[in-house]
């Protein structure tokens, strides 16, 4: 345990870009040209760094975020920037010799040179990989010998809580390029994954004794993470869309503070696009709506986005030929239903951004969006927790998102697998229109992520008339499947409250990791234990 | 943000391994042999893994840890295992397919190959390694194809808090021929890291206006993970070997909860080895002391040990014939100062472990070892925050650490280390003897660690007569040393607490980095800048 090297953060953003005639967003063919005019990459050890330094003149001529100084907590409120990192400002003198910080020598890092091998688009399969994949060097001075950006000597040492420059460069690009928020101080940072952002962001606004509104089932674990901070969910209401703004509306201007022993809660946990457990997405009007209740009630809105980019082309029926991928990135880049972000008029989102389920969750790397005043309370946090997501993940990500694919390259590979979750989804509806009893079950065909959400109208189960519960019956059903050799996850789980009371039954079956015949032959072993249960 | 794979993790230790004849610990030597006896090790994806299933037979000749529910936090408490962890046990059915956990199918994975070139012992130098180092390789289906027990396809995904069980075995045998803890159930988790495991643990056991004891100058950054949780240190005095046990004891005896407005504290945060910031190491009766009161007033030591195999060779002075290396292993294990947890009959020690000095602080990989109890707690807390230390930061250190060196080639290898630190340190201390000062400045020869704290004897600064306080003379001298073009770190910025009234003066200075000409350059600044402000 050591200090990260002695440096100070200054997020206020001084490269002079404001002379560049440049006032349109950056798009992908544009950041080559952008990148030229941008100040030199920092390339030290554990260097000082913010998505300033990486945003286009454009979003400098957005207003500034509200303040929610009133929405932190008194755990956020009391963090101070680190003693150490305060004598950063000496080691700006060249002939300075430092004895100060504690990082170790780089000789003393027993590895040389890392490689991977990874595709070349449009390759992406994991046979194309292997023929003529490319292999991405990384040696360990790399920067010194201006070969690289980014080495193994900086990499393996401490470094910033917001993570390295090089990747800090590219989520940031990337996220003027999908998103554009409506303001101008946005700021990124890399994470050690949402899970972590999630606690961190809990910590850093709610107090023991609060309430966040969720959709009324969500992620089991972001419940499960905020139940022993003394936080609890107050389901809202949810329909094919997912969050119902009415709903939540409801429940804020009809918030009883008394009764419920609890101030009015002003955090928002939402899942917009492809939600878990309920593979509903929220369509742009939908969003619009909630952000306008955010509005009125002065909501911090955590918008929680790992299947963003699993969102696939529409469903047309068994029957109906395959819709074409989209055939550039403009128009890909235009199919993406807007995020919260980009409707972000006031900076009152905070937006997770995850690598999990579009290049690996073993990573252990993500980030945040979110203003540079509720940003810069994140990075506090994760100074003293994280410290920042480990530097070999951070290279080898660089390495192929940057030195590889490129802007370009990596929207390519998202719209491959918007392509590849297209044909699973598929199999997986069509297996259920085939295979699951209709009378009793139900769905939506989801438009994006990995879940399919199917109802089952319990009060036709034999159980039913003869007394049994709505837990007991589903927990029949559940019993059933497994019986019958298949696993799908049963709804209750994923109640933001264990005192909200469901009126229907629900099942979780994904699609994101089975083959194609597995999910028919588990889809067929779930209908039999259906129609078991049912007698039918 | 998704559910790691849904599997129940069973810290009871279900491996048979009472009937094994060998009441030994296991030694560098056995560890083939013993692996041999060990049930496979799980090579799924994120796997249900615990140490028991690496620890030898010797181990559970010991009684058990003493329980320490008592010592919770409120949060911690609250903790449950995860609901869809809890449907992992349906997994055990090979026919079964689940359509239950959100885990993206490998094939989306894009990175088919990882390699590394590490050092062959014993040319650990970075230009033997490029000449002669050995190239590691890490394939997508090693597992599958039967050449390795560790994959991309399995280190890619989600993972276990506790780590990867091809990781944790490793650590856990080492800390077994490290340390031999005295009690039965003891057991290891990987972490993201000591600072990351610090905050954890501050959240585990303590509350909001708790106090904890730790020398009263500290790793700064200890004292600021802990601040914003509302939890303050209370400096306990020290001497040229660490934490004063009468102190420790005259504290907690004499504790007055109304007068303190807080409970008697229970945690101690130590830094035994080459502590940081003053390089105090405690030696062996020393620490038996701390430990006895640490059992009189039931404590929990958290033993931070990022510096504990940078234990040096003794200082024999300038014209002194240098010490010989270790002759052996055992030699080597021998010669280390016995760990808290190798004292701890209680379980009432938790040791962070760190690669971070050692291998690379870039890796975000440590380790705790605590008793059962207390890392069950702790894995709950992780689960729903960092997940697990990144995969592919995992699979590296596997690859070394498991793959090539094994435990012989990672002791030659800290071997090398302490041989390096021990010139480091000769180079600081030798400087200091020829340029520093003697009249004013003091120091210990550090006997392990990174940092040299020389004292100054400020009452005999000119400004002491003229009435400047302490603060401002420390200041002075340590702007002197900037303008002279040295930078060391000032003493006040260690302080466990800011009310802590110092009485001497102190400057750090790190030998970890800089060259051994920059060293002594260094010093020669610094020196000129004493003479300067000292008028001598």
């Amino acid at each position: 345990m050591s200090p990260p090297a002695a440096v100070e953060v200054d997020l206020r953003g001084d490269s002079d870009t404001s002379s560049v005639p440049c006032p349109d967003p950056l798009t992908v063919d544009g950041v080559a040209a952008w990148r030229t005019k941008t100040p030199k990459i920092p390339t030290g050890v554990a260097p000082a760094t913010h998505s300033d330094m990486f945003k286009s003149p454009h979003c400098y001529t957005k207003p500034k975020a509200k303040r929610f100084d009133h929405r932190f907590s008194l755990e956020s409120k009391s963090r101070k920037v680190s003693t150490l990192k305060g004598a950063a400002k000496y080691l700006k003198n060249p002939e300075l010799i430092s004895l100060g910080g504690g990082l170790p020598s780089p000789e003393y890092f027993p590895f040389e040179e890392l490689d991977v091998k990874v595709p070349t688009p449009p390759g992406f399969s994991p046979e194309a990989t292997r023929e003529s994949g490319t292999v991405l060097k990384a040696g360990k001075h790399d920067i010194r010998e201006g070969t690289s950006l980014y080495d193994l000597e900086v990499a393996l040492n401490y470094g910033q809580a917001m993570g390295a420059p090089q990747l800090l460069r590219f989520v940031t690009e990337h996220t003027e390029i999908i998103h554009n928020p409506p303001y101008s101080d946005w700021q990124c940072s890399l994470t050690c994954g949402s899970t972590f952002a999630w606690d961190t962001t809990l910590r850093m606004l709610c107090e023991r004794g609060d309430y966040i509104l969720m959709e009324e089932y969500t992620f089991s674990s972001s419940v499960e993470t905020a139940l022993p901070l003394g936080v609890k969910g107050v389901p809202v209401k949810i329909d094919a869309q997912g969050l119902v703004p009415e709903s939540l509306d409801d429940i804020l201007t009809n918030w009883d503070e008394k009764a419920r022993g609890a101030r009015k809660p002003f955090v928002l946990y939402t899942i917009p696009t492809g939600q878990n457990p309920t593979g509903a997405t929220q369509l742009a009007e939908r969003r619009k709506a909630v952000y306008k209740v955010a509005q009125k009630h002065d909501l911090v809105i955590v918008e929680d986005e790992p299947y963003y980019f699993l969102q696939m082309q529409p469903y047309t029926g068994a029957d109906a030929a395959p819709v074409p991928p989209p055939a550039s990135h403009e128009e890909f880049i235009k199919s993406l239903i807007p995020s919260f972000l980009s409707l972000d008029v006031d900076g009152r989102v905070m937006r997770f951004e995850s690598f999990s389920k579009v290049v690996s969750p073993g990573s252990r790397v993500g980030w945040i969006v979110a203003s540079e005043q509720i940003v810069e309370r994140f990075i506090r946090s994760c100074e003293v927790s994280s410290q920042n997501p480990s530097g070999i993940a951070q290279l080898v990500l660089y390495k192929l998102l940057d030195g590889h694919w490129g802007h370009s390259g990596y929207l390519d590979w998202l719209i491959n697998l918007r392509m590849q979750y297209t044909n699973r989804r598929n199999a997986m509806v069509q297996a259920c229109e085939k295979l699951l009893p209709r009378d009793i079950a139900r769905w939506t065909p989801p438009a994006a992520g990995m879940f399919h959400w199917i109802e089952v109208d319990w009060q036709k189960h034999p159980g039913f008339s003869s007394g049994k519960t709505r837990a007991e019956i589903e927990e029949d059903i559940f019993q059933a499947a497994v019986n019958n050799g298949v696993l799908v996850s049963r709804g209750s789980w994923f109640k933001a409250n264990s005192e909200f009371e469901e009126r229907n039954m629900f099942f979780r079956a994904t699609f994101a990791a089975a083959s194609e015949e597995k999910i028919s032959e588990a889809i067929s072993r779930f209908g039999q234990a259906l129609r078991a249960e049912f007698k039918l």
